[in-house]
């Protein structure tokens, strides 16, 4: 499948893009804010795109024409303020769905945040981030598109183990998950069609990253 | 109607409680925050409740429930960060509508801002606020209530010239508006059936508040 990685250039997104490289039975685009995020991609082989999720719809459908699926792992991050979550996690990340739906990309994967659907398990110190991360979920599973959310715990920037634990149905624990076995989730989910409009927990465990997704 | 003003204590609200004790047809209650904003309510015979737009939905439910209206009028303000936007602005709107909706109050009136339904139309300085104000709107227009949802322009303290122009269909141009005049519209909007389910923008103008809201 053509996929485009929103927020190529964070620390999921660059993981995500090395994986589908790696897998090479998929396209993967990269897109990336500014020509000097080139580089890094290029020099691994990886396509790049230029688009900034504070654009428009119509020109994000641009960017996102001809794609087969998008994998939005972008984030303002804690770096920038509570305004640019509102900005990119929340109206960045629904304009990119209204974009697949008008331009016909079917799929869509979400890194969403652990528990981002209850308001009881928010975080209370970043509770501004759950409520973007919430509408945002909300608006992609209102949406036409095959979705699949993937909430991860505590991100870490550990080696994956590729070992998971994915709740569903039911609450699990709270945990943490490195990083590149988040990416390695949304990859996965990619080829794996029982993962459409799916959304779930995710944290590092005992299961094989296979063998979790086959139980959703 | 029994109706509750969220936001009360806010200069708007102080407007709409002040307006509908007098109009003396509806049974008005302001929700406030703190014991502490009681003070002036009691003054002027108008009763309280206290309630926070950060409690649940469960105890906002609790709050909201024998009421026939709500006029929802808080805002976070620009004295806190964009955290309390999104937490007040937006999320707090949601679980008052959901409130409302499992309470069974039917009708709702929400104060956002001009243009907030369109984003090339939105202030680039405070976009954060329009996209928080915008995302609330679209969850009250999916809900099952009778909303009305007056987007006014520029507020200011001028004393108000019940003097307005109100569009909906077409795009008026930019202007002010006093907070008293935007009170003024809501209490009309509690009495008018045929604003139920409508949406438009607010300035200051030549019509007379009855006549331009049987325009639309």
């Amino acid at each position: 499948m053509k996929t485009l990685v929103v927020g190529a250039n964070g620390q999921i997104g660059r993981h995500v893009t090395q994986l589908l490289k790696e897998a090479g039975n998929h396209e993967a685009v990269a897109m990336i804010r500014s020509e000097e995020q080139k580089d890094y991609f290029e020099s691994k082989g990886i396509q790049t795109t230029v688009a900034d999720l504070l654009d428009s719809v119509e020109s994000l459908k641009q960017t996102v024409e001809g794609f087969d699926a998008i994998i939005f792992t972008a984030g303002s991050g804690p770096k920038t303020g509570a305004d640019m979550t509102l900005r990119v996690d929340l109206d960045g990340a629904t304009k990119m769905i209204k974009a697949a739906e008008v331009a016909g990309v079917n799929r869509f994967l979400m890194v969403s945040a652990f528990q981002a659907n209850n308001r009881e398990n928010w975080n209370e110190k970043i509770a501004h981030y759950y409520v973007a991360k919430h509408f945002a979920d909300e608006e992609l599973k209102r949406s036409k598109l095959a979705y699949t959310i993937v909430k991860p715990g505590g991100l870490i920037n550990d080696p994956g183990t590729a070992k998971i634990k994915i709740g569903s149905k039911d609450i699990i624990e709270r945990g943490t998950v490195s990083r590149e076995d988040v990416a390695r989730v949304l990859v996965a989910c990619l080829d794996k069609k029982s993962t459409e409009y799916k959304s779930f927990d995710l944290i590092s465990g005992d299961q094989g990253v296979e063998d979790a997704l086959d139980q959703l």
